[in-house]
């Protein structure tokens, strides 16, 4: 109930600390028979890690996994895939101005509220660290939804107020993502974000953005009525990701100001299929077997470097200077762990939907 | 993992359909002592029910629960706590089109999709009647709240364009709510809604919305780190409602556009709180103790007067004119049921937050 | 978490008590597709009611269930099953002595300590009452069983010190158990079984005894490797009914005095299978294809017409004459209950083995 | 659902096989503000190890865990806490025999039934090796129940036809169960155990036993009513242990020849208790506030000194020696496995009757 395991059937159960020795992360329900090695795992968490734009190209060691359990002569096994991250060298330093003072935006003070006190060093739990374990279990069900020809993949959309126009989603690539440092793919568009990124980071402030996720592939009937609707499922996996304020899928928000004559989508034949994707690929919440369209909304990274108004731990007023350095916008980095995210929801209800109807 | 149950240590299971004998719900969990009767219910349940406006105001017998257990001598036991709604005489009758043909922006093509058929009376179990067996629960777990001096409250923020100007969600009273048809609290807009949903219905036609949902008192700490955060469950519980495209809380998708410095609440002391709120009452996923503010964009209703395309279950071209009185906008009678899923994700994470640490 | 549902894929929850006005049942997780009416649930649903042997034989309505949902046109949709039970019209009358005092034997006095109070009508909640919803889902998940050739059976193999012989256990037939009120299917045993329990009877007293179950034809393969190794699930299932003191399966506690030489079940060819079943059909947790068998030991009937020395609530010294009718032997009517918990466990492994490998 | 997480509250999750690198354990819902260290989890994992007797003394290193996570400045912080044992250098050998050939009495055959392939080195997934990861999170489960002055002890009470009187469980001391290899608290018993273990493997075969678990201190109340009874979880967590065959508490097996009026313990005031303890300190599968006495049947080891019978993979007929050193009796070591399942049933209960009443 503490809340560090996802999924009902794929499930992934993680532990670990920016500060401490490393992560652990235990996959558990992966079928056998999946040909699976380390290799498998080490695209995205590439994508994922720190130091990957042109300013800062070196390997991160500390993003290596190693694969416990799981795996035998080459494929998956049935048991648990156990997989720990091992942390880098961490500075013993001081955490000083951490250590007793509430960082505007970070989960300082509700942890203090919450357990009493609170492993201070470099966010602790919260630390965005935390999704080397996401991506890795992640790439594993990305491989399962291969099988199934079922592909995941995201993309920033928005960055401030430079807003990509992607008429259709699906017709995105990798490559084309992976073409920018911003994984924005239209290439004008991004490099209009990187400048905005630069000018922010020049200004000392961090920008937030939105990241857009697509599923194709995925066959009508997943999801489960009522409260496992696949929507909410693919809302809570997004929105358990650090730093996101808002989940939609298809038109979204949109629909607030449509009405229905121009928000249904429409059937038509030969595959039944519906001529327009307002409904991003989900009717009461079950897939349709059109695409899945989802977009997150990402703030901007809560740690600036500047001096902000805070209050200690006893509650005098003091001010805060965050220390170290930090992205200045989330959205690059965010695309694989949004990826991972709806890829571990596709797989679990995949595997929850061989028990949809007697065999 | 069919989905019906809801909650890990409030828990909420349902079964029933539109057009069958009716709907069962059964709360586990609800801790032992709380005056309950099933008086307690009735308030939220004729928010909910079909048949408020000016236009049809006779009571619908369907609606009223019968408890079951789980209450002796005016007080919860510990046991689980079972409720009956019997539905209403249904028309036993000629379901023909819906039967055959799938209705736009409904659930008929991925039911069948999935279970190979599925009860075409009305929606099955789609039908939005379920959520009886919700604002039920909720009603319960409002009352839970109330001991503990939380309250949450909902109202319609958004009919079509029309948005109401609310600066303070905390300040609104349940009293404002209720006073407009429209559960809009500004009862000038409230006017122009009203006005927009008769239009809208004159001409056959539907309207989305969007309504804002509103928790003060929480304490700080509710809310697991990594999967399970408080915004995660929120997300969740909100999404799982019939017809919600989208969901939002504190700036919500407006952080995209914003720059750190501008969206960090900053802390002040006596006591501890921010300044600000656009982060909705939840840091790292966790309650803060500020106000917990959210919205979810609704999408206009699917059934529309009017004859649309489709495809009939061979997957021949065809059309379809959905027949029976729908409203023409969610919105009102979504307020209720938004207020139940935030109860009982709140009621849920208090519980667990009882394990949070030693005593 | 407060424990009323049963299974993970096929899951049983429930509600209700003994004295109030009935019991509710939702079962979720049934494939869609499976024949079923309420006809399929009386015949177990009889097995278990009061009243059946030769001195009381008139129906008690009380048992019939209604089917709220689940089912259409003749077969499960795929949505949860919810059925009721009705409770006879209670006495409303005078339960002074069990009001305040703790019966010996019964959970009265446990549940005043964890709930601070509890329903003195009858047991409330510990009623045996509550296992017609557990025979009622068991109905459901034999019929499942049965699809897959899978039987489930049990009978009485021990009355006091009268223990059956039965060498074979997949031998016998449930005409063969179903011939003698006591359930025990070697005729002459069950007469002497019959003697004790009328002997005991019109001594005031009751008996216990121990009940034998057999499933034959499940595949091997079944039940996952740690922690929820079948006999662990089977274990729990068994141990969850009322007055049930031990679990055993195949040699059961027979293994503490043998030796591995005799102990070890070897493997023969054509097809593969043991030539022995001293595993009971069970192997590192996991099905091996040979019948699984167990057996359960069942206290005598705590409720005695005699005076039995007890405390009140607040602790005064006190005698206590358990009024109310009572079976002497709680042996015959356990035996459907058996099966049901037996057969819920094989088809939630079922359904969940379906994930175990790549398809 | 692939079974390898344990618990509702406190849960724990396990990954490795005996012959990769090694486990990986995640402890998950520990309360904050436990004083713990990786000392804590030392004397019980060196009483879980091999090459503990007489015979065989030296230190085997690969029992030495590292604690990942958790723990914050010498005290548990409420985040997961992740745990890893690396396995000592295998051999990368011969597993020839156990590869293709079914080895009586293992699982062997039905992990090939269940993934279509298996780990064959050394029992994969199946091998007792994983109990390490049982045991570091029983010592952290003990840790918390002996704040509550809960106390856990196991003893063997059985090998072979060699049985332990021991009127009264709860006098039995720490002291007294470690005095002896066999962990018989009866020193002459104890003494007739060994000799009898001894000749068991002079004869190259291997032999049962029973082993009886006692919680002192239990406070009333603990336990779900219906499925999740204190019992019925107590079952479950015994029997998912390797090797057991059966599980008893209180009279046990005993009550089925036993009459209500000898087996009903009688309560007596001051505080309210029972005389007798024929429930075994539980009442309708709640906690009565006596000790809760259990015992589970053990089976000789299955891998013995002796060619068998058997198949191969592939159905033909043949003979196989399983090569390797193992215990002639799993008892003594099966003592700190039985103490850390009773642990992690009453921590995870504990916290689960947080939750049963109003605060």
């Amino acid at each position: 109930m503490a809340g560090n395991t996802f999924g009902k059937l794929f499930r992934v159960t993680t532990a670990g600390v920016s500060h401490g020795p490393g992560y652990l992360c235990i996959i558990d329900g992966c079928p056998a028979g999946l040909d699976l090695s380390v290799e498998d795992l080490l695209p995205d968490l590439a994508r994922r890690k720190p130091g990957q734009s042109k300013l800062t190209t070196q390997r991160d060691e500390a993003d290596l996994p190693e694969i416990w359990s799981g795996i035998f002569e080459g494929k998956t096994d049935g048991t648990p895939i156990g997989i720990s991250f091992r942390n880098g060298d961490q500075r013993s330093g001081d955490y000083g101005d951490i250590k007793d003072k509430y960082r505007p935006g970070h989960a300082d003070y509700t942890f203090d509220a919450k357990y009493g006190f609170r492993d201070y060093r470099g966010g602790g739990r919260t630390s965005a660290r935390e999704t080397v374990c996401r991506v890795a279990a992640g790439a594993v069900a990305k491989k399962l939804l291969a099988r199934e020809n079922i592909r995941v993949l995201g993309y920033v959309k928005q960055v401030g107020s430079v807003i990509a126009d992607i008429p259709d989603p699906t017709a995105v690539t990798l490559e084309q993502v992976e073409a920018s440092p911003t994984r924005c793919p239209i290439s004008a568009t991004a490099a209009e974000m990187e400048s905005l990124i630069d000018a922010v980071r020049m200004d000392r402030d961090s920008i937030g953005g939105a990241c857009e996720l697509v599923a194709v592939g995925v066959p009508p009937g997943l999801g489960e009525p009522v409260f496992d609707k696949l929507k909410a499922d693919l809302g809570k996996a997004l929105l358990s990701l650090p730093a996101v304020l808002g989940f939609e899928y298809g038109a979204g928000f949109a629909v607030a100001s449509m009405r229905g004559s121009e928000n249904n989508d429409l059937f038509s034949p030969n595959p039944i299929h519906t001529d327009t994707n307002r409904h991003g690929g989900m009717l009461g919440g079950i897939s349709s077997g059109m695409p899945i369209v989802c977009r997150v909304a990402i703030k901007p990274t809560s740690s600036i470097p500047r001096s902000q108004k805070t209050v200690t731990r006893s509650g005098e007023p003091t001010d805060i200077l965050v220390r170290g350095r930090h992205d200045p916008c989330l959205l690059p980095r965010f695309v694989p762990m949004g990826e991972a995210m709806m890829a571990l929801v596709l797989i679990d209800h995949l595997l929850r939907s061989r028990s949809s109807k007697l065999k």
